[in-house]
C-alpha cells in the first residue's frame, strides 16, 4: 500500500493513537487502513464413498489436486462460498453440511474452512480454475500430488473419523 | 475506494475480465482490489459458573454490555485473537477452549466466532473500550441490554448447553 485509497495522498506506515501496532494511515484525510485476514472457503464432496478433487489450472501449485475452496466474497454466508467455491472449481452443486475443518495460518493471514458436503449425483466438469476434477476412491487418493497442507489433512482426518462414522469439528492452527 | 492504493491513480468499479463481479480496479497500473469479509474473534469467559462480560465505552452500542470480541488481526490464529481481544476489553487472562459460535452475518460482511473460555481467577477490568467489567450468574445476565444479537445468541446456547453438560460447536447465519 502506497496511497490512500480514499483520497490518493501518501500514506505512512505508522502507529495510529491509542493503537499498539503498525497501520498504513494517511496523514492528509486521516484515514486508517486496516488490513485483516482473509476466509477461504470450501468443501468435502462425497459421492458414494468418493472424494471430488480438482487439478489446479492456475497457480500456485498448478497441475496438484485440491479440494473445491477460494476466497469467500463480501454478501454471503461461509457456507454459501463453500458452496459457490464448489459450482465454480468443480461445476457440481452440492448440499453443504457441518464445519469439518477450520485452519488458521497465520504467515499468510488465512484462516481456512471446510465443509463436509454431498454430491447427490455424480455430475461434475473442470471450471476455468481446474484441468480436471474427478471422483477418488480412498484407496485412489494422490497423496504425493495434493496442493495443500490443509487439504491432505482435511483427507486423512476425514478418511480416520469414516471408521468412526462421527466427524467433529477439527480445529487447526498452522504455524511456520 | 477512490484511488488505487498502489499507483494513486483513480479506481473504477468494474467487472475485471475473467470474474463475474465487480471490484475496484486501477486502470493505470492494473491492480484488481478485493474485498473481503472480516473476522471478529472473542471468547466466553468463564469463572465458577459466572460469566464475564463488558460494558461498552465505544460505538457501535455504547453502554451496553457484549463478550469480548474485536477485529482478527493478521499474523494471528483465531484462537489468539479471541484471547488478545479478551485482554484487551477485560484484562483478563483467559484460557480459550473450544470454538462454541460461528456467526456469518453477510449484510456486514463479518463472520463470528467465539470460544469458551476459562477465566482461572477472577481478576479482570476495563480495558480502554469498556467502562465497566463484571461476572455475571445466569439470573443476573442484563438480556434487555446485550450489545449484540451475537451475544445474546451465545449466552441463550450457553446456559441451554450448560444444563446437558455438552457445548457443540453452533453454526448460524444472521440474516437481515
Amino acid at each position: 500500500m502506497n496511497f490512500c485509497s480514499q483520497c490518493g495522498h501518501p500514506v505512512a506506515h505508522q502507529i495510529p493513537p491509542g493503537d499498539d501496532r503498525q497501520r498504513y494511515m494517511c496523514n492528509h484525510c486521516g484515514a486508517i487502513h486496516y488490513q485483516n485476514p482473509r476466509i477461504i472457503a470450501g468443501t468435502l464432496p462425497v459421492w458414494q464413498q468418493q472424494i471430488l478433487l480438482c487439478r489446479r489450472a492456475i497457480a500456485p501449485r498448478q497441475g496438484y489436486w485440491t479440494l473445491p475452496a477460494g476466497f469467500m466474497e463480501n454478501g454471503e454466508t461461509t457456507r454459501q462460498a463453500a458452496a459457490r467455491e464448489t459450482w465454480e472449481e468443480a461445476l457440481a452443486r452440492v448440499e453443504v453440511g457441518e464445519l469439518y475443518t477450520i485452519t488458521s495460518i497465520p504467515h499468510i493471514n488465512q484462516v481456512q474452512m471446510l465443509y463436509l458436503a454431498e454430491l447427490p449425483h455424480p455430475e461434475y466438469a473442470a471450471g476455468p480454475e481446474s484441468t480436471e476434477v474427478r471422483l477418488f476412491s480412498e484407496e485412489e487418493i494422490p497423496w504425493d500430488e495434493l496442493a495443500f497442507l490443509t487439504i491432505s489433512n482435511a483427507l486423512k482426518l476425514y478418511f480416520e473419523d469414516r471408521r468412526n462414522g462421527v466427524f467433529p469439528t477439527r480445529h487447526i492452527d498452522l504455524n511456520h
